[in-house]
């Protein structure tokens, strides 16, 4: 999961360099694109979703303040996300960020709490 | 962010099935369907993902071991994601689950790091 802060507002509604970008990531990834559906928001904003061999990654863009929100979803043993990451938070020229990493699959009940407690008692962007 | 565990596998390699619960959950959701993508992976599993006017849902399934990850990515005042995950939870008659919120666009690095050792020192689903 990452958050990408501060990027400069003109390219978070550049369709075609969000389209670019998400390709470029899914090479840096090593993943294999299967499918891929987008969408462009009126006034501003885009939306971008492709769907992997390896599962998927989003890309959901608001202009308006500077922020994008992308999720990575793997599996398997060869992709590498981390990767992607990198090169999508340096292609939006990201001037703060927050990556998360969540063991999908084998989150617990106590795990669920525990990550609820840390949100609840935690400092947010405002 | 929803885990659904113990699953019947069947269920969970039923492509009809899949794409008829995704479609009745963003309606449980009061949110609006703009374009889907979906497939259906051999020997066995399903991605399905919906884009919406409200963000996205991903829906991932392992027959093999009963388990489906599902997304809900929701902004706006008006979706109702809850009831969407109740749905799918019934849906997909897991026997257990669970849903994690995660505030997006608010995440601080002051966060990331409380989340990654919650992660880090729980107990998780073997």
């Amino acid at each position: 999961m990452l958050e990408l802060y501060d990027c400069p507002n003109n390219l978070l509604n550049d369709f075609e360099f969000i389209k670019k970008s998400l390709e470029a990531a899914i090479a840096e990834a090593k993943s294999t694109l299967l499918k891929e559906v987008t969408h462009q928001f009126e006034p501003y904003g885009v939306t971008a979703l492709a769907l992997l061999a390896e599962s998927h990654i989003s890309i959901h863009t608001w202009p308006e303040i500077g922020y994008v929100a992308i999720d990575m979803f793997t599996c398997g043993e060869t992709a590498e996300p981390e990767k992607a990451c990198v090169y999508l938070k340096d292609a939006f020229q990201a001037q703060s960020h927050v990556l998360l990493k969540l063991p999908r699959g084998r989150i617990s009940p106590e795990m669920q709490e525990r990550i609820e407690t840390s949100i609840a008692e935690a400092t947010l962007v405002s």
